[in-house]
């Protein structure tokens, strides 16, 4: 099933089931108000949610008191979670991590391919798919991220990734938006990424495993990750290539020493596929393209000494969408253009 | 006024407020049923509680139909956000740091002095005040860390401190559990805490400062902080004593590129204050003692060469409490064994 949150209704919004083809959506506050209230009570209210989604999706009316149908609205939508108790941010796609670490001139350490590199995010204030990213410089060098993400039930300490793979609810995509420009120091002070890391924005859609078919297998989202910058193709590298570590493998890293509650988060890292350098991984010789600003600078980088590319810019817009077979857009399009904030 | 949340009533519990004394609480569902939705909605809902907490102080009943009052008992408490939206933990002692670097035998960016070092730590599912510490193993290197941390109503990107300190709602203690033997290669990994920083625990009580009177004051609890281990006196430095940046900084810092949700949960970091030395720093010889043992270990290590001080081991007590000026428990005490976990 698919499930989106309107912004309507307080700071957690009010939950809807949204047809197969995005076309229609549903409230179901009978069954559950929120996302997390959903996800808290999941067992009993997956069955009641998928029923209402099933008769939505056949164009039927169901017939349930109080419930409201209308047409589904990216740009009324919050993320899924408009805000979640934890989001953690694997960097599942070494490749990525590598080049960076290059065009630093620096050595990845070899453990980095079988020890998964994770960050906890900030949580409490997502913004929507369709809001603006904002930021008061962009001396700050505003870079998307895009990636796909899990929402997990309730996960044990020291679960075992076959365990995790069992608590994944739902799918979904993410901006992971970062400033470039304020991460070396930040992490240069050993505490990992705090002011770096601005508020993400989430897919309208999340979607249950199953609505992906054969897409969804060994724990990967096997589709490409489609971004455009400001009208143009940015990227479209495969979200199942070169990802490192699943997301089961990404859940037992975060459980090792500590309980995640359901409606946890967990991201995958920027999608990113091994290419031949700066040339060849370009979308116009027929590469794959990045799905980050920062990948095309650390080509760069490394190819020509110094990157070319610049970050974001205020008013620049940023596209993320994964489609399917058939070229129908699964999760909706999370599109942000970049904004001035003035404290 | 006092609030707190006893563990009935779901996975955010149900919200009490509760008299001066702790000796006796009541339910005020018809407020607020849990302490999330009574900070979401602080300005309507913080006047009727403060009503109901007066009239419960008095011993007077208030005679609004459901609501429940029973003795106190902070061992039916969760913590009083029992899963937040955020957790992010300061380290405002630099003294502390300072103290961690030197035993490393490295030296201190001067920067930590004027720039706040603050780390996001995992805030879904957050363990109560008289829950074990639990852990698969002590080789982890369980160690205590007794804090202050305020909860905040909503704060704009770029808020300034003076903005910030009036976003202030609540204050609480914090056992912010850290595995002491996972850090240095979490760390050196370049992302910050994540495993090495397990399930944090609160007091039985948050406060709002009003309830401080002059301990609160300059955006500082001036109190000491009293840490038993095993029963003995562990510590007690004051908590208003060399604290290099207040609540209103950390707030600021924490809100500089993202606004922060109301409920945001941030921390102090270890209380520590300024010692002569292993001698003068021990409670025995009249010192102020330590809110970890990480820090007698990093005294010993500077002045003999190795750390003695064992970390916590299983069937180890640790409690951390603050009194007023006439010794009574602002907060409740957080009492946690450490106890075996089996995945």
């Amino acid at each position: 099933m698919k499930l989106a949150t309107l912004k309507r209704g307080g700071r957690d919004g009010t939950l809807v089931v949204v047809s197969r083809d995005l076309g229609r959506c549903r409230t179901v506050g009978d069954v559950a108000g929120t996302l997390q209230q959903a996800i808290d009570d999941w067992d009993t209210a997956a069955p009641a949610l998928q029923r209402a989604f099933e008769t939505l999706d056949r164009g039927a009316d169901d017939g349930v008191a109080g419930r409201q149908t209308m047409p589904f609205d990216p740009a009324a939508c919050h993320s899924p979670l408009p805000r979640a108790y934890q989001w953690a941010d694997g960097s599942a796609y070494v490749n990525h991590v590598e080049l960076v670490r290059r065009a630093r001139g620096s050595e990845m350490p070899p453990s980095f391919w079988t020890d998964p590199l994770m960050y906890q995010g900030g949580s409490d204030s997502f913004v929507g798919p369709r809001d603006p990213i904002r930021a008061i410089s962009v001396d700050w060098g505003i870079d998307l991220e895009a990636e796909v993400a899990v929402v997990t039930g309730d996960v044990a300490m020291g679960a075992s990734p076959e365990r995790c793979a069992g608590a994944i609810r739902l799918l979904m995509l993410v901006n992971d938006v970062s400033l470039r420009n304020l991460i070396p120091a930040e992490l240069a002070k050993g505490f990992g990424f705090f002011q770096s890391k601005p508020a993400s924005a989430f897919s309208p859609v999340a979607a249950t495993p199953d609505e992906l078919g054969d897409a969804w297998r060994d724990g990967k989202v096997h589709r490409p990750l489609v971004v455009h910058v400001n009208g143009e193709l940015f990227g479209r590298p495969d979200a199942g290539t070169d990802m490192v570590f699943d997301f089961p493998r990404l859940l037992a890293h975060a459980a090792a020493t500590r309980d995640l509650e359901a409606g946890s988060i967990i991201g995958s890292g920027t999608v990113s596929n091994k290419q031949g350098g700066l040339h060849g991984s370009s979308i116009r010789n027929g590469g794959v393209g990045y799905c980050c600003v920062a990948e095309v600078r650390m080509y760069e980088t490394i190819e020509n000494g110094k990157p070319q590319t610049p970050y974001l810019q205020f008013g620049d817009t940023v596209r993320i969408e994964m489609l399917d077979a058939a070229n129908r857009s699964i999760f909706g399009a999370i599109e942000q253009r970049v904004e001035r904030h003035s404290a």
